[in-house]
């Protein structure tokens, strides 16, 4: 096992073996740890002195089910500090079929050398002219270099939205039929990878689910416990397998949660337009999935195929992304959803940021609210790199600035998802005070809020948030470390064998002995580490904390403020003291 | 002496005496203290928390000379920091003959309640509608508004730019000729009136000079020795009389720290095209003057009147306008540069800040570089609010951003004035560390550095260029509270009756006995006030630096990097240890 580091301004490889201290890591740990450890906080995110870093999770690459994810890292130029966002797909496991545990991108060339592309492969790392692949969206660049490289080659790439190094450009990867549609999304990853002026990394690995296992017997048997318990579990045995993440527009909208009309109210009327019922009725009868895998191995298979009236396939909708293209900009027509999110995949953007964007916009009378036609040719801007395409590129907090809307749901600048603060307290501490800024998936406090998982807190209240936050930042810090998919989180917080069986895993893979104690104190320590790396990069306390809107305006139809102070929140990092 | 409360969310006017722990202060120290101790520091500095404090200087409407000049404070929307502006013209004067120490704009109208004029006179303070002069240019506003008030009242007031919220606008106010294009400029406070839809202020004061003074006779024999002092300095008595400021353009270009192309050289080869010379050469030409007054009672008249080949006026063209719309683009044509310059007073942006976007665009291939044609379009859009307009509106770091531009030279996202820290080291210090972001006027080390004056510091050594930088910041938080024109810093800094001659006008103004230790304390007391709450806000050390590119490129011609370590910065602040 190794790292692989390439240095952009020498357009230099170089390869090392996995230095101790970093032994047993991958995935959020690893890359944060490196992130941490060898880049200037105080850099320019779009600078020389960045680094990208890409680390399959520990258990990238095993039998271990659902386990491929790739996270990639680096300081975020959409939040100003560190960044950890991950991706499904096939890249994860493939990188680690070649062994590699990380990636480290660094330096930047000159504007005058081009465009490059990394392929990787047994027989060992170059970089390549990107030739006229610079400026194709990803789909385009995914089927070329499938076509130049193989059709089983796993492609990282961004869009032009990466390539004119916008904040709300992601990093793009597919699944097994070629799909670039798995996005480490958030947070600009996209636009560091474009400052580094690398197109697309290509994984050319033979090897599947063979990686080295200190005792395959033991892993087999908990790898088999394990997923008995995910199957078991009614959210990822029955809930997403059936109806994919989307699924979650009818409950959330039920509970008054749903953001909408840029986090006006917590119900949509439209909301049953855009779910996952209707998703699935769409799909199949079109010809599309309902359900599809991003990864092999996953016996969840929560990704869709929705097939679109111009015949394009938008894989997945997502449940967040349902949200921000639809009820958020109060456009209740799934076709129009599906067609935005396509486009987003394909120039590179994060879909949150996106509909976010495109709600300031409306809030601003740029775009009228729930106007389809008007929404797509803004966002097709974006690839065009005309004024107001940029402008929507960079994300809500900067559209907010540019239009004078103040009513922008951002925290540390990145947009919120789709559960409001105030009709879900518990998720709006984790996005006050995540290191990665607004991010469902730092602690996914609906859980306990809303579905009645890993806990019941009322949503509404107060009480108890803050607790079940820190527990969730903690858990999830560790569990996007194994490259797990999140939702093992639901058997992992209501089964009792769950957690047992990942570690029973880990331990068999590396031939450690883990206890609980021994994941939670990853968690810690993933979190601290961000945080520290936060702080030297300027963002304080002052900075974990809710826009302003949301402490005064109230929230149909609970008529709730977010109401927990800031020493409340303050003390998610009491672990830290 | 009164202080006037105006809460735009109830349109209620309220008076009340000035509280004894305010009292003999005013301009920076005044409103800087009033933002302090009232605004929440981590409140968006567009919403209704925020407030928006004008105070004349402590000697305002006195007959001490050139002390008319007008403080303007908040949170700025540019640099999430404590912000104070200030600017000439008549305002201060008018203001202190109504007895008007600090006016304090409070709260938010909702956006359906329109527009609003502020009118002060001695039958008191009324809140009216302002009807058609919402979207109209500061010229405009002005005429109409003298029209409508009479010919001798003061205007302060916004350009569409204001209303727009954009984060580069400034408070216009005009002089005795009204003309309106006296501009508290920098760090977006127009933008924060534009939050309160206060479209223009109208103070309407018979007085002139006539403020309350505690020994008559004591301040006019100081104000007499102290006329004489700034007279008899080469700088104030002859040169900025003679040629106004835009006397640097050559001096600094010829000390190669004339930043030139976006930061890329230190000289220009067309600035005599562009300096004070030429600008008198064609100015009086023109029917025009190559000095004038900004207030009755300025015995430097700096000011000028440049016709342009339009008939419009452009007065003044000051030298940082003429090097951030001329050298920085390389625009070597001083009726483009006036025609730029007219556009920013006329749309209310600052113009540092408009040139140093411009540039950045510039850089961006948007605008080619000395292109004064599209330059002027592309200012055009500001008006219109098109998305070009707006991004150009708020400022160089957010067109960087826009534009996936690096080189961007801003401190705390405020852009640098006329001089490259890297060619004269010491004003790098005070745009590093002066809580207002990037300000040559927050302690101008261009004098010590370059001019001979105050000292003599080497610009090229990193010695002593901290030490400079804080006592010039001392002095000059001190001074910006006296309501005195900066410029008197010169004979402050070289002739040994001239500090004695203004604390004699102190003191017999207010019956105190300042020696230069109160008035130095008082100095340090601002700028710790500032700094403090600077650091509530969320701006700390990583903040108090320059932008990488100049840390990693060279300058021509001197082939210097900006080397100061930031631990030797943070020095500018040990007097708060």
């Amino acid at each position: 096992m190794e790292f692989i580091r390439v240095n952009m301004s020498a357009k230099e490889i170089s390869r090392q073996p996995v230095p101790e201290q970093y032994r047993a890591l991958g995935g959020r740990a690893l890359s944060s740890l490196l992130v941490a450890a060898e880049v200037v906080p105080g850099c320019h995110p779009l600078g020389e002195d960045n680094k990208l870093v890409f680390a399959p999770g520990m258990l990238a690459g095993t039998r271990a089910p659902s386990s491929g994810r790739l996270s990639v890292g680096g300081k975020s130029p959409l939040t100003g500090s560190i960044k950890e966002s991950n991706a499904g797909g096939i890249s994860g496991q493939k990188l680690a079929g070649l062994g590699i545990r990380a990636l480290i991108i660094e330096g930047m060339p000159k504007e005058e050398e081009g465009w490059f592309i990394l392929k990787l492969s047994p027989s060992g790392a170059e970089l390549l002219p990107a030739g006229d692949l610079a400026g194709l969206g990803t789909y385009e660049v995914t089927d070329k270099l499938r076509k130049a490289h193989g059709e089983k080659v796993a492609v990282i790439s961004i869009g032009p939205a990466g390539e004119m190094k916008m904040a709300g450009a992601g990093v793009a990867t597919n699944d097994a039929d070629g799909n670039s549609s798995r996005y480490a999304g958030r947070g600009g990853l996209g636009a560091v990878m474009g400052s580094k002026r690398l197109k697309a990394i290509v994984v050319d690995s033979p090897g599947s689910f063979d990686a080295a296992v200190a005792h395959p017997e033991k892993f087999q048997e908990a790898a088999k416990r394990f997923s008995e318990q995910v199957l078991a579990h009614p959210v990822t045995g029955q809930g997403l397998a059936a109806l994919g993440t989307n699924v979650l527009m009818n409950i959330i909208n039920e509970a008054g949660a749903l953001p909408t009309r840029n986090f006006t109210r917590g119900q949509f009327a439209g909301a049953n337009n855009i779910g996952g019922e209707k998703l699935a009725e769409v799909a199949v009868a079109r010809g599309g999935k309902a359900t599809h895998a991003c990864m092999p191995g996953c016996i969840m298979r929560c990704s869709n195929e929705y097939p679109l009236p111009d015949g394009k396939v938008c894989s997945p909708i997502e449940y967040e992304s349902a949200w921000a293209l639809g009820a958020h900009c109060e456009i209740g027509d799934l076709d129009v959803v599906g067609k935005l999110n396509y486009i987003c995949n394909d120039v590179g953007l994060d879909t949150i940021e996106a509909g976010g964007t495109l709600g300031v916009l409306m809030e601003a009378g740029v775009i009228p609210f729930g106007d389809g036609a008007k929404a797509v040719e803004s966002l097709e801007e974006v690839g065009k790199g005309t004024p107001l395409g940029r402008i929507i590129g960079q994300g809500a907090g900067f559209a907010g600035k540019a239009f004078g809307v103040t009513r922008v749901a951002v925290a540390k600048n990145q947009h919120m998802p789709a559960y409001d603060p105030r009709g879900a307290k518990g998720i709006g501490v984790t996005y006050a005070t995540s290191p990665m800024g607004a991010d469902h998936t730092a602690g996914y406090a609906i859980g306990a809020n809303i579905l009645k998982s890993g806990g019941d807190v009322n949503p509404l209240s107060k009480e108890g948030q803050v607790d079940l936050s820190r527990n969730l930042q903690i858990v999830t810090a560790a569990l996007d470390s194994t490259g797990m998919c999140l939702f093992v989180a639901f058997p992992l917080g209501d089964l009792p064998d769950a957690l047992p069986a990942l570690l029973d895993m880990i331990n068999a893979c590396y031939d450690v002995q883990w206890t609980p104690n021994e994941f939670l104190a990853l968690g810690r320590q993933v979190l601290k580490t961000e945080r520290e790396f936060n702080i030297r990069a300027g963002l304080g306390k002052i900075h974990d904390r809710l826009p302003e809107f949301m402490e005064k305006e109230k929230l149909a139809p609970h008529k709730q403020i977010f109401d927990i102070p800031g020493e409340e929140l303050d003390q998610v990092f009491n672990f830290m003291d």
